[in-house]
């Protein structure tokens, strides 16, 4: 892909996103372990059951992985969900969604160079569904754009070296507007992706960032059900998506 | 102050920085523990010895307050730093900036919501230097805010009931430049301090943190002189400011 | 006071708790706030405060310190919490006791060096209480410090050098008990210590941990009223005490 | 396994180290990415790439997933290394030295619970070596073990509920040795493990600590041999192993 370019799935919605990292477990020599599950799911009942070297399982409801894992979750012992992680790449979301993410200091990102050019907007679907609306925030993102390119210019015209290079590309793009599109790769441990899922996906008001957040669970539920079993997706009334757990309290 | 006004200090640079919150130390009764600083600095000093109950002082070079810091950042031993902790409001800095800002994990910030209207744009130095592309800016600045009126405007006018109302805005602002004022508290210890200083006080290429680390780095080393002795302010050629120290490696 | 001797109140319980260090609020110029506390609460209400710039209190139920921070812990706002924090010295706890509150992870701690010779134990209030339990765990401690002095003898005249001294000690220290004394310097922000209350104050099965939490809230409650008025401390059967916040969740 | 046994393995040294977690790459449709690598070393090159879309490689280099490794570590720039994570399950190490992990804020742990009846001790090697001490040292484990069974049996007859006999595991352990054994699930991202080896595996002092970190190490090798590549392993006049690298600094 070129740079500058944005990947066509990110016109359509809140950004593309892709798991395309997650962990496995390699069951220890020595130890009678044995489980119906496999990598982080197994990995997370091992270090559940290592605290009490539990490995016999005489207890029915949670004999199996997925009884284990929603016993841990219903007493709120979630810190063995640490012990896996998933990574999502997300491509072509506005910055300003970027911006509330990265307020989520227990995960890690690598975010696009602000300083990378890059053309469009991630403009929100409320913008984009009304056809006066789309057009007049193309033209103000056309407008910027010009604006951008024109200011660059100017100080490109008198910069030398890396360093000023570096700088005027840094203060033209003041002017781009907060939808400029970015990509993100993020990393975080199940418990702290439950968390995300729990406060991002249950906001009414921010609409962009709880469509990404419920995309993202559903592909956790995918990656790893018996953590994310007891979301539910619902819809709302204007048609958006939204996700709630009987297990997740606020703050 | 009412809201959407930006205080006047804020036009002058990269925002406002103020200092208003710090560590206090109270000495613990039963403890033969005296120093010739007080406050995070003398808490520091207490945590340091209290891991060898050293409380009498018999090297010369770390008996005073200042040798037995500068020691403990000779050798690196920082976490003990970490008892004592600062908070700066910043004014008026750029979103753009805040991004970066927010990126340092081991800080706590509270920063004005983004539903919050602002008007003006906090524009980097390189635009604000030159007449003309001041006057590019500030029109692009303006056109940017006319479009988020309008398509406020039109939001609005369908929208009923709070949560819509938020969501207009949340929407609208997509239009806003990236130079779009904001406000941030944060908070950090000053082992984060320093790492903060040392990672964006010497990064010749973005002008407008490195401006704003130095002015917190000056603040420091007005209020814990003893744990920022070991870095040097110096110009650029450029007329802009830099800070360095022997202690502060990279990463 | 010497190394090695350990403060005399540390005999009557789970270790002295001192609060040795807090924040201080200093307002900023050019902001027309005020309120009716001052420190760390008043730090926060600040902090609560910028996201919105709401200055004015037109709401009188949020008019005093006391409503907008019960208003913040009602809704869990916690966030704003982590600008004030807390430091506490810890005198004679024993590293079992140690060893659980180094498991919170947002927390800064310096312990006395393990390679400090303390000598006598810090024994469970359920051994202090029996003279006979009494008697047998002096006489076990005592034998272990006997082992400890013997083999560290041994170690020291076979060494050369202060790498190999630090050697000696640390080896020999595997003879010491889990009951062995330390101190801690312990450093949290207010959301941290809610959080640290709310885990081990309420734990039935750790007696020595859960009397050091509820110790730690009062003083909490002294320097910070408004942050900590919802939880209630009360006596058990067995006389130990307990402390609960009807807005404290598990986990 | 039976509570309460350790594995043989554990006898034999600083306990045993296994790998059981890490992090598999799967990547992303639309993106013209490829290396000669996997799973979480392809993780960090594609993170490190994202950052400038630059999935060509236009250097020599840095075009192998090695060369770019060794760059991003040259210059310092680690925070990519976040994304990829190792866990490993440390069994039969004593509490001294899980005591000292604990301390690595940046991992996630699940340890085997205090409550839990552990008999033996994980003795230093100082002490195993000589058959004069290693005999001392087992008759003091040995004594304190009869101590805790004395205290426990005592404590239990008065014992009433699942609390109090809890309560009464946890108060008896506190005259058992710090040689106690334990077992540990110890969880953390590439750079976090670079952080840990960095600083322990060079410390003289600790060498039960330091023998264990060179394990790790040696296993983090196999795992990712670019990310540890600059890590060397050498052997001390006692006989101890000790690992460093150029591009670790202290602290």
């Amino acid at each position: 892909m070129t740079a500058g370019q944005i990947p066509p799935e990110s016109a359509a919605g809140p950004g593309a996103v892709q798991l395309i990292g997650h962990t496995v477990f390699t069951p220890p020599a020595g130890i009678d372990f044995d489980t119906d599950a496999d990598a982080g799911q197994a990995l997370v009942e091992f270090a559940g059951r290592a605290i009490y070297r539990s490995w016999d399982k005489p207890i029915p409801a949670t004999a199996s992985n997925a009884g284990f894992l929603r016993h841990l979750i219903e007493v709120g012992h979630l810190s063995v969900l640490e012990h896996a992680s998933a990574t999502f790449l997300l491509q072509g979301i506005p910055r300003s969604v970027s911006h509330e993410l990265l307020r989520h200091r227990h995960f890690s990102f690598s975010e696009l160079s602000p300083r990378q050019p890059v053309s469009g907007a991630a403009l929100p679907a409320a913008l984009r569904a009304d056809p006066e609306l789309a057009e007049l925030a193309d033209t103000a993102v056309r407008r910027s754009e010009d604006s951008y390119r024109e200011v660059l210019k100017a100080l490109e015209a008198k910069a030398s070296g890396a360093v000023q290079h570096k700088q005027a590309r840094q203060a033209a793009r003041a002017l781009l507007p907060m939808s400029q599109p970015t990509d993100l790769v993020m990393t975080g441990n199940l418990r702290s992706w439950r968390h995300f899922v729990g406060m991002r996906a249950t906001d009414p008001a921010d609409v962009e960032l709880r469509e990404l957040a419920v995309e993202v669970l559903r592909q956790l539920q995918a990656l790893a059900p018996n953590v994310f079993a007891d979301f539910r997706i619902s819809e709302l009334a204007d048609g958006s998506m939204l996700a709630a757990s009987p297990h997740v309290r606020d703050a």
